[in-house]
């Protein structure tokens, strides 16, 4: 079983995995990948991957078989473990939770060669209706406070296999940027009654100077302190707290607005490696004992996409401070990304 | 002039590059030490580095000529710029402050293929006294609030030049991650009247599992919440809020500590690159007008130094919720690191 641990000073739980250490010589081996026969999110490999907890495949087709269009399992080597309870305790002046909690892949589509950006609208919708399937799905589990949706797009942003996939984790704390991030939007709601990601959309379209595309459903943009170079998020215009509300076809216009920014992104920076991560209201699931702090963030809060591209190293200034050095002004960024013809 | 940006999310400063902004194309060029003729750090370059402001050199020895044993220059691209005045000013919903800072660079020794690792416990003397000089002085400029000390080794942690070399940064906000760890000491002292780091140090020493080397003077510890593998602390047993207080004598048995650190690092992991960051108490000169948060620093605050070897990658789920995972427990590499044999 992983485990959960706090430092009182930093005050930010760490994921450690007690079981399966990586000793010196591990770090040595090349990645996982180099020594696969075959991938296993290829079809006809369905049997490499844990048991399908989600799919949109032909209605005759049987589970774990070919034929999906996506596919969702658990992870295989899992940063946090399904079974289990989950036990708290401290550990003289530090705190120890057990790693409870879920690690899914979803596999985006069969196709080893096609990426995220590749991917025709309606694709695009199939991935983000697993996302909020699973989201809803694992909200559902009482030991679970946040639903996390991220993607690393090449190794050099962290994936470890290169056909086209992304991540969600389920964790029994909430991260403590997600933490800041909803205490932000929960203060500023209270002293003005606003939401301040509606009020940083309105300053935006004013500007301008930072928006890559806007259109009456979302707005693109290159954020005014972005700690990465191309840093670049989007923000639906209608206010809601929480992505699962989306309906169907609302996925299809959200889809079409995420390949307009993948697909600039890949032509302006030459399909570099990317991270992104949906950052969209914590599980809201009554737990008996458990406090509830956010009485007001269906008005307060709004859900979004981030993404970073990983052009830059994250260095020793950027580790000890969370003070980032970004050489690409926004302005910059969003001109360039702006400024190229797509069609979709 | 570069710009410091917050974003009133995050809540967390980024330092803007304005003025040669790099472009889409700039991230394609291989980094610039492949283009140099020849290293600007080694004797006789000492014309392509600004002026020296520190050095140790023999005493008939003019500035920015060969003969130094450490050299301290502005760096020739700096972050951050020391001409000029700090403005601070509000863009709608976002704050903005002029980028008024240093950025120096401390040439750590004359010969090229010696890293920090290498050198004599006297020559890391020498690096420290460089630090400790370097940080009073740029204390004494009311603009700053925070002096960095940090070492990226290898290009893999963000070095772009390979002569061995540390970084020094004067900030003129408190970095978000410093405040916490500040914040956590100061809460702690009030309740309990005692040092955090302190009450840590004789845990760890009785637990003894996460100790990889301890004497009277230094405990060098993997620490319980690790967010990274092999993940180092090195504690000074004295309780002291200001590393600027060590005296000469001092700085020998600390460099002595530090060599011990960083050729354990080198053996057992075969020369990794690694950050490591001095914790020291921020710049505490009166600044009329300016509030005084740390009052209880003398006794709340223990200044130490963490070292974080790069073996893994930070992903989206890292960036996204600063939620770490680490492969390998702190125990494990508190024993990797400890059970080899060095001679000092």
């Amino acid at each position: 079983m992983p485990e959960l641990r706090m430092d009182p000073i930093k005050e930010r739980w760490v994921i450690i995995a007690v079981e399966r250490a990586r000793r010196p010589e591990d770090f040595q081996i090349p990645p996982e990948e180099t020594r696969l026969h075959a991938c296993p999110f290829c079809y006809g490999n369905e049997d490499k991957t844990p048991p399908e907890v989600f799919a949109i495949r032909p209605p005759d087709s049987p589970p774990d078989t070919s034929g999906w269009r996506v596919r969702v399992t658990p992870n295989k080597y899992p940063a946090l473990r399904i079974e289990g309870d989950l036990v708290r305790e401290g550990v003289g002046v530090f705190d120890r939770m057990s790693g409870i909690g879920a690690h899914e892949v979803v596999i985006e589509n069969p196709d080893h060669n096609r990426s995220l950006a590749d991917l025709s609208i309606e694709e695009i919708r199939d991935v983000l209706l697993a996302y909020r399937e699973r989201i809803k799905d694992l909200r559902k589990d009482q030991r679970f406070r946040y639903v996390l949706v991220f993607k690393n797009h090449r190794s050099a942003a962290g994936a470890s296999l290169s056909h086209s996939h992304s991540q969600i984790i389920a964790t029994p704390v909430t991260p403590f940027i997600v933490i800041q991030e909803l205490r932000a939007a929960q203060e500023h709601y209270l002293k003005k009654e606003r939401c301040i990601f509606c009020d940083i959309i309105k300053q935006e379209l004013v500007i301008g100077r930072r928006v890559v595309k806007a259109d009456e459903d979302y707005l693109l943009w290159a954020p005014f302190a972005s700690c990465f170079p191309f840093e670049t998020w989007l923000f639906p215009l209608k206010h809601r707290h929480d992505f699962t509300l989306l309906a169907d076809d609302e996925l299809l216009v959200l889809a079409r607005a995420m390949k307009e920014m993948l697909l600039r992104m890949k032509l302006v920076l030459n399909d570099p490696p990317y991270n992104f991560v949906l950052h969209t209201s914590p599980s809201l699931t009554p737990r008996p004992g458990k406090p509830q702090y956010w009485g007001t963030i269906e008005y307060d809060y709004h859900w979004h996409l981030e993404l970073v591209p990983r052009l830059t190293k994250i260095a020793g200034f950027e580790w000890g401070t969370g003070f980032y050095i970004n050489p690409t002004p926004p302005e910059v960024a969003a001109e360039e990304l702006r400024k190229i013809e797509i069609e979709l």
